[in-house]
């Protein structure tokens, strides 16, 4: 592997209030030099849960997606706040999106969306053993929750409303999971 | 399912060479207000091509990532060109990054990477037949092309450099694809 590129400048070039951007002069190994942009997230980055009603039902939600202007099939996720760790953010963001916690939650695994230009991380976090329980969110619409089968995944993504990259990556994870879990328990 | 909001306004708010940030005034149907930040992307999309070297074998690239800082290990994508559409896209960016072209290439899936703040899209394409070809590349420095057999999907994800999203998705979808193909010829 080789030796990583050295950041010789860093420099903000724009900034609004979701957004900051850098440009970066790299020089790599082999001596070319070279300028980056990359957005830099503001947050302490994001988590998305994978709320399990029973072993083979997922909870998702279909909310507004102003990138796209349209409504999107996805898991349940949103920024960590300050002061919050990954597993109390997972239960909360569950709590305001699809009114549950969970009694049990298990960080996955941390995923990168476009690692070329963005530092941001998104902690996958299982949870099981639901509970209803309902906080106020910061949705400007009621949230519809849409329970749908793992064993139906296939299906799923043959709409054209579920997309989201680190959702679908997460709901084959937690698929071959619980398959997993289910061969060892028969 | 609730009618989608209205945009009573777009401002452009920064623009740099790469990102363009969009803000919106959105209505809700339910009458609520809200101002909303999103990304434009440039491009007329992306491409992720899955290059399969045999029924389990996929070639993965490991490249600088100047968002996080580190290589990242992943399938191949880029941009699509101006005049080009996505199946020759997925093959050109092959033959930069990893030296094959595919005389098989069919597109699975159009994944979204942030669907709430960004309206980019990338497009999954599997290849197959793949046959020795290089073009040169636009990349500063050599790609390290690295074989992984699908069947080991999950000690893959266990490595800290193979974390983005799309690439874990699509590598998901064309395992399940490859294993009900061969019980299909069986």
């Amino acid at each position: 592997m080789a030796n990583k590129p050295q950041i010789l400048s860093v420099k903000t070039i724009a900034k609004s209030r979701l957004f900051h951007v850098q440009a970066l002069e790299l020089e790599f190994s082999n001596g070319v030099i070279t300028h980056y942009e990359r957005l830099i997230t503001h947050s302490a980055g994001a988590v998305l849960a994978v709320p399990m009603l029973d072993a083979d039902t997922v909870l998702l939600i279909r909310e507004y997606a102003a990138g796209v202007d349209r409504y999107e099939l996805a898991l349940p996720k949103g920024r960590i706040e300050v002061d919050e760790d990954i597993i109390t953010a997972a239960d909360r963001e569950m709590m305001e999106e699809v009114g549950y916690g969970a009694k049990k939650l298990t960080l996955l695994m941390s995923l990168t969306s476009a690692p070329g230009y963005s530092s941001q991380l998104t902690h996958i976090v299982l949870a099981e053993a639901l509970y209803e329980q309902r906080l106020p969110g910061d949705e400007p619409e009621a949230i519809e929750v849409v329970p749908w089968r793992l064993s139906q995944l296939e299906e799923l993504l043959q709409r054209d409303e579920c997309t989201e990259a680190r959702s679908i990556a997460a709901l084959y994870m937690v698929r071959d999971l619980m398959q997993k879990k289910q061969l060892n328990n028969d």
